[in-house]
């Protein structure tokens, strides 16, 4: 055992994730190296502050203030990026790829806006980046996707990928509290960062569908092509009304793809996902990613999301995958955007156009409570040729949950499925009514392949 | 692009799970080999009669009436070996592996009885096996115990691993039918095969739950150290009974283990699962399995059981995986039961006594319909120190769902959690009772990690 090979690895960071990755490194590290057949050593880590006192006995001989030392160490073979960020993470992962080395991180963002430079490098070099726990750390999604159902094309991918988003929405559907105390607990509690926004906001959702969709079609979309909404605008009262309806209300990140049209979309975004499918129920921080392939049918994946825990098993995986990848395993090849798509001879998939995407809506507003209201809505609705499902009309609540003393109603209808583009056009003119007071806020309805 | 080299294989069978592989891989055939920088060539396909026709146009003049032509061929370097069964197999694996040869396997009875031998074989030659089919072919499980969570010890694995046992139960719970009926109608629609029993006594359920055990423990073991219960005795009034108490009843593999006490128990029996667990939720064909890793804490997989087409996916990527290893990818390390135990310097874990495994339990037992029954059984479980949790009482069914008229009745109980030993007394006791008409039935409550 002793005679076994010696893998010397250099860190980037050493916050959170690092230290629960070193901790459970050390505490399984007979069963990892076994598995592995190597001793894992680690040689350098760059830190912001080498005094601070730190959770983890570290040796304060191997730490740096200096990140470009790791990155450019000749004995470090394997390096985890864990600083965050997209500017100094990228200049280093750039580097550490044209140095040889094998790169592990768990930085969404850096893959979903640099991607291509970054496979760029690590071609060039031969080198190879791994990168599992930047989606739901506690599923070995990218993995599965990549290698497992190798065989498939993939339809549709439907996954909660922010913990966060899916924490808050919980508790709003059993608690009936509002977003903003909802989130304020969250933080309080360490389940959303101080400035939530990454997560709310969807930011960090889109990230992730982004590196999804790379890994299903082989092609990086930029943010500003894909759908991006947040949860801020969702009430317990849409949940309540979803409820009634055989809805859950969820934070999903998808991938439709048609491969007729050669178009992909890719969108984040609350929706209403019917409770008799899996994803419903898939509740507090937990992740989970529905893909459909076409040889395997649907798999659904179901873990942690993030948690220090989920995401040190997803860095020692990938770490593991690198040692085998320095020890002469090639690995299943990522496609190149740029020059070699993963479909050769075939059209690229481009973006779907907003007119080709469909989908069955829920849209809700504020009216004034008068008579002719739910009459000159139905009929605008049908000028505009969309066919409604349901209708569902209440006294607005004073937030409370009691009814409201003003003069008005909330209208909430489901439509049948139309296009993205009529449905917005449908909105634009629904603003424009006087009895309408609000804007009308939209959800959509996930539908799923059988 | 037509510069890539070859790599040729061999197959063993030409049944409808080969058929299904090789349609996908023509399908999908370009995606496949940009994926793997390699073209892949069928070489050599065994088949028991030449002269068939058969449903995927094949090259007469590759198929061979001798199996061994296939395994000796030296222009063959992966072997796909699907002709089931558990001789044959077992010396055409063997001579393959010692070819050198990469096999691609998804014959579970062939792991569980000879895993030793084979892993053995595939060591000597320095060849590897690849069995994701063999477990749950719509789920990456093999791949994602292996190699995404190397990081972990698993103390728990829960799964629902044979599909024709889940569509017959879910069915049971659907439609209040028997089992004898759901079973006959199972095998006209082709979800059952005409000798039922290797599915619903357990046979199958119990060689997967080898397979996952060597995976996450690295031993193999044997069929007759483990609870093999199967579905036949469970009845629709059963399912009822458990839903008033919150729970439905599955067929569960569990590898539970107690790394204090350095013990395992597999078992593989219907089990009432609590509602609200993701498992409950799981229906008709489908599989999953429930992970607990210590690091990743619960990952749940969900995906088609077997079927040729989930199947074919999962045969395609270890086809995918053999191609890697072939061009000098080491593997992640299988442990070595017999001489390198996956925890060097721990002693092994050993199979569960009896009575160190415990469970909550629901017994259910016809009884004489008349005054002081109830007592008479809750003394005596009193008297064996099992502590009951809930009673209920009916007039015995006629099978038809109408109360029968004889004067008896059926009492189901369940127990708060006490040893596989302590129960089996209470249930010979229970026998031993004049007023208890029938054997009590037995099942186990599951209890899952948080």
């Amino acid at each position: 055992m002793e005679n076994r090979p010696v893998v010397n690895l250099g860190i980037l960071g050493l916050g959170g994730v690092r230290l629960a990755a070193l901790k459970h490194m050390n505490r399984n590290r007979k069963v990892l190296e076994r598995r592995l057949g190597v001793r894992l050593k680690v040689n350098r880590i760059a830190v912001r502050d080498r005094r601070i006192k730190r959770k983890v006995r570290v040796d304060r001989d191997l730490l740096t203030e200096d990140p470009w030392e790791v990155v450019n160490d000749p004995q470090v073979q394997i390096v985890c990026e864990l600083i965050g960020g997209t500017d100094l993470a990228r200049e280093l992962t750039i580097q550490a790829l044209g140095n040889g080395k094998m790169v592990v991180t768990a930085n969404k963002a850096l893959l979903c806006e640099h991607g291509n430079d970054i496979l760029e490098a690590a071609r060039r070099s031969e080198a190879h980046i791994f990168f599992e726990a930047s989606v739901a750390g506690g599923i070995p999604i990218i993995k599965s996707i990549r290698e497992g159902l190798v065989a498939n094309r993939f339809p549709t991918i439907h996954g909660i990928v922010n913990g966060t988003c899916n924490y808050i929405l919980t508790r709003m559907q059993n608690e009936g509290k509002r977003f903003e105390i909802v989130l304020a607990e969250a933080k309080e509690l360490g389940f959303a960062e101080a400035d939530e926004s990454l997560d709310v906001d969807g930011i960090d959702a889109a990230h992730k569908a982004g590196i999804l969709t790379f890994l299903a079609h082989g092609k990086w979309i930029p943010m500003q092509e894909m759908l991006i909404d947040g949860i801020r605008e969702v009430t317990s009262n849409d949940m309540r009304v979803a409820d009634t309806m055989g809805y859950r209300i969820k934070h999903l990140a998808s991938v439709v793809s048609d491969f007729e049209r050669n178009s992909v979309f890719v969108g984040v975004y609350p929706a209403l996902v019917p409770k008799e499918h899996i994803l419903a129920r898939v509740d507090g921080v937990y992740n989970a990613v529905c893909v459909s392939g076409d040889v395997v049918g649907t798999t659904v994946l179901i873990g942690r999301g993030a948690g220090q825990d989920a995401t040190a098993s997803a860095v020692i995986g990938d770490i593991a995958d690198a040692v085998f990848s320095l020890r002469g395993a090639e690995m299943h090849h990522l496609p190149d955007d740029k020059n070699d798509p993963l479909l050769p001879g075939l059209p690229r998939l481009a973006v779907a156009k907003r007119e080709e995407v469909k989908s069955a809506f829920y849209l809700r507003m504020t009216v004034r409570d008068e008579p002719g209201v739910l009459a000159a809505i139905t009929s605008l609705m049908a000028r505009e040729n969309i066919s409604i499902a349901r209708v569902v009309q209440q006294l607005e609540e004073d937030g409370g949950g009691r009814p409201s003393k003003t003069a008005s109603a909330v209208i909430t209808l489901t439509t049948h499925r139309c296009s993205e583009s009529s449905l917005s056009k449908a909105k634009r003119a629904l603003s424009g009514l006087e009895i309408v007071l609000s804007k009308p806020f939209v959800l959509r309805i996930a539908s799923f392949p059988n």
